[in-house]
């Protein structure tokens, strides 16, 4: 072998070998964190920029939102101010509106406080979310969501009366607290549809419904006291659906209406000086159709509280938020 | 609709909210990181394990690692101490053998630096990685890698002799510098082989070209002055394989046996008082197939720092690992 | 070493090799394919339910939507007859309603054809999808959707007006022709709700669309011929929403409410004998989230056509289709 | 507001329907299978090519098979000839050398016979795997697989000595059998090794335990009677490795070199007039490191046997296999 071998790997070593072209000049030398210059978190997640895969991304993502966080609090001039005024939002005018889009599972998890504060501090400007991005919210006000195990079998759960989102408990029973605290609203919100003429809508739906929680551990109601819109055109699509069919038997014709929802989304967007996205949850299966390279890759149970850590926490205070919890 | 529909909500009602059964006592309840508290990295990755999801097997990991690092700090019976002496490896034998297993993407990455600061500090015990966790370490050693995105595309970047590994890129001119330093190692070691009897195994091999290297930014360098032995049975699959290839035709003869490494892994458990095992990398395939939750699920290179954070580094001071970086 | 080692590993042994209990009696062996026999695509298809991981679950999926198939395919009784007659939705009443869901993607794919062909022959009751799920269908009437790679990158696309889902490309200018179809249909629909009354809801919409688009092609089409619902709550969220919103600034007032659709929905459920559910698209995520073994784990534009060829195509002359297609 | 929003929405429609430049001339419309035609398999997978997402990435597999299959058909010109002679495997030359690698869970799943079919035939030239996908093909010769759950929980499967692959059950007696069966096959390897100077290698001793398992359901029976070499360098790492570990106590001295190994397979490549290589299993992880757009996405027990009905199957007579099965 040797003899006829002897006359190939010099190709070889020449194909695989080939010489390389310069990087660009700013190209940056992966280099992870040094544990021993001690722990410093914050130095630690600043490495994450330069450690390469999805630590990369992560430090991309707080540098994005870092961006939005500059220009939301850049003062405004005043013919923006004046355009301002004709949105139908009371929202105060700032140099970028933020938008936050939510899956319910996150209001299920630990992520709610987070998101919790970011409305609480008028750090964002439009929420979007699913049914269950709504009630979930509403129902941990009325019982808690317990730590479970994911391996739990969901038929010995359903004899038991509990349901299980990944890892997280629900007991039915939090379902039925539910049900009667909605049922007097709902039978209120038909009453002044047919009384006094008002029009429903999801928005105006979740803003009522954060009203009446009237408990600050709601991002609902948080949202509603500083007019922060919640748009969820699919808001029947889970438990507050189940209560509204119900409902609808013993006191029929309520009506919600989508399309002046769509009109005040797209105006917060056409009044906005400068607009920002943050999307949370749906991560993979959107990667897996779209390939594309969204700054949330991971579970955002893990990643989110870490960015808000090094982005609007670390600007609590221009929010004016320093006050609330001193 | 309403006459007929409403001889059915009440059966439905009874369907979907069937009472439920109590939760266990000790179960946690559902609660993320309190923003309004200020910002305490530790605080808010303790908060992970009753986030849910991934945070809270993010804060499983965190007790587990921990229990690990209790057995290995405990002190040895002197039957303990007689029986770790018949282990060949010349390590220090400690309350808990630590294996670490790593995929050779995580030594491209910035993750190589924590993985550096445990084998430095004697943090674990044995390592297990493919052919790429070793050469990568060392070629690093010899010229850097660059942070790149994730999307550039494979042809393009060829054409210009550069390897892209997800978001990293390496250039063909690192693998040269790789040969030259390399091939005299390679004619050194049939050397012995041929005059003093070695027999080489992809173990010895590696902690050989850790001592070459020569340099404490290496993984390698610190496992062999450890004695921590690494275990690599496919060590050939690779640029190192390729290497020891176009070698063979210069100066054949070199024999690399995995049997040896074999009992040297197996005996590092069968010594052991107690053992523990870390393993980064290969994640998603593995959950798909398998179906089980271990403990690294998102990108390892998000989590591992902050799980070393809320582990290892706590107790840099127990592994005498102060006295380094001071 | 060996004198050591000789102690443990009869230990190791039998810790490795635990005597085991008997599986069930019914349990399967696993056996592929042989392709030995000639290649008969049908045997193939069912050697899957032995073939293991998700060729598996695809051979319980089969049997699955079977079962549904002969439940539908049962005279109904003659209470059952009576009890259907009082269903909002003008369908022939069946032993099984089965409920197809599926995601905008797929729709945007060719796996439209063999959804079309579902409901074109009354296999399927209810239609639920969202947005993209409605419009990309009745776009592909006025201009075809084309194959491209999924490595083409946003920004260059972007530049050319030509809009990338997955490997699939969209030019703008079916969506200018969308606009030119749709707004007179708007004007008219707005007419109807204020001279007659209409109170129009997603559904209801969805129907009219099908009926004006008027292409054998389009699932729309076909849905209203034969008296299928189709529930979209979201349905503003997509580029018919974009439409909807500019043209309520020339034609204000449109409303779609989703209450009298939740109804429907719904009672659907309610009347029916049996019920079955076949969801496509979106899968990965739920899976990471939930950790169930639902039936499509992999891309469903692999899977779906080749599971309506082992079920739906099977029975396809006790749906009355083989006349069409004649 | 309508007044103010008067003034945006024609910005808006422009930007949201910038017009398209033209695709490339050759570009494919996307269309599905129409079972309206009637269900005819090989037209169904053949549509695959224009359906979109993963179904036309199958398409592209079938083609890129379906070249390596014609080039491999093509006849050899002499030198061609003559410079196989050197080649150091008995393989009969072919224009093709057809690399096939897979992961073991697809030899312990229906894959298996798919697998053995292509090994059978001389299809593929050079077989890559990992040690379980070894040591799982010589233990169903001993006793069988069974299908059973993804969901079954390990810790219950495991007090009754059952191991769990996925939904594939495998019980540890099967292993106690495969015990027995290799123990004294590594004694005469050990004497061969001692008396006869055989330099056993991974490869040598697949080949040998081929030949020794003597079972035509096997892979290995067919690759060591065809000459086709299989390469697995970390043949230790699994139940194999356990055994020859505790055979090392009885009988120590087995050396397995893996570099002549690597010289084999390097030599298949460099004696190829052209080379394929098809991977099986190892997917999504892949895919999420370097964002690649390989041909298997989907899990590989679904695809890989509808791959090779629509390339190898199709071409059974030229590779001589139609006499063997009649």
């Amino acid at each position: 072998m040797e003899s006829a071998g002897e006359r190939f790997p010099a190709a070889a070593v020449a194909a695989v070998l080939k010489p390389s072209a310069g990087l660009p000049e700013a190209s940056l030398q992966v280099r992870g964190y040094d544990f021993d210059r001690g722990l410093d978190h914050r130095a630690l997640l600043q490495s994450y920029l330069t450690t390469g895969f999805q630590a990369t991304s992560f430090g991309q993502a707080v540098q994005e939102i870092n961006r939005m966080i500059v220009a939301k609090l850049e003062p405004l001039g005043e013919e923006e101010e004046t355009r301002a005024d004709l949105n139908p939002c009371r929202r105060q005018p700032s140099g970028c509106t933020i938008f936050l889009g939510f899956t319910s599972n996150l209001i299920s998890s630990g992520i709610r406080e987070t998101i919790r504060y970011l409305v609480q501090h008028n750090m964002v400007d439009v929420l979007v979310t699913t049914a269950g991005g709504v009630e979930e919210d509403l129902i941990k006000c009325l019982a808690p969501t317990y730590v479970g195990e994911f391996s739990l079998r969901g038929k010995e759960l359903r004899q038991s009366g509990i349901n299980r989102i990944g890892n997280l408990l629900v007991p039915n029973d939090n379902y039925c607290k539910f049900e009667d605290w909605l049922m007097p609203i709902l039978d209120q919100m038909v009453a002044e549809q047919n009384m006094e003429g008002v029009k429903w809508t999801p928005s105006k739906m979740i803003a009522r419904l954060g009203k009446e929680i009237n408990n600050p551990d709601s991002v609902y109601y948080w949202a509603q006291k500083n007019n922060i819109p919640v748009l969820s055109p699919a808001l029947t699509d889970g438990s507050l659906g189940d209560m509204i069919f119900f409902h609808s038997y013993k006191n029929p014709g309520l009506v919600l209406d989508i399309v002046e929802d769509l009109r005040l989304i797209n105006t917060q967007a056409i009044f906005a000086k400068k607009t920002g996205m943050i999307i949370l949850g749906g991560g993979l299966v959107k990667h897996h159709i779209a390939n594309a390279n969204l700054m949330v890759y991971a579970d955002a149970s893990l990643v989110f509280p870490l960015l808000v850590a090094e982005t609007f926490a670390q600007k609590a205070s221009a929010f004016g938020s320093e006050k609330q919890h001193n």
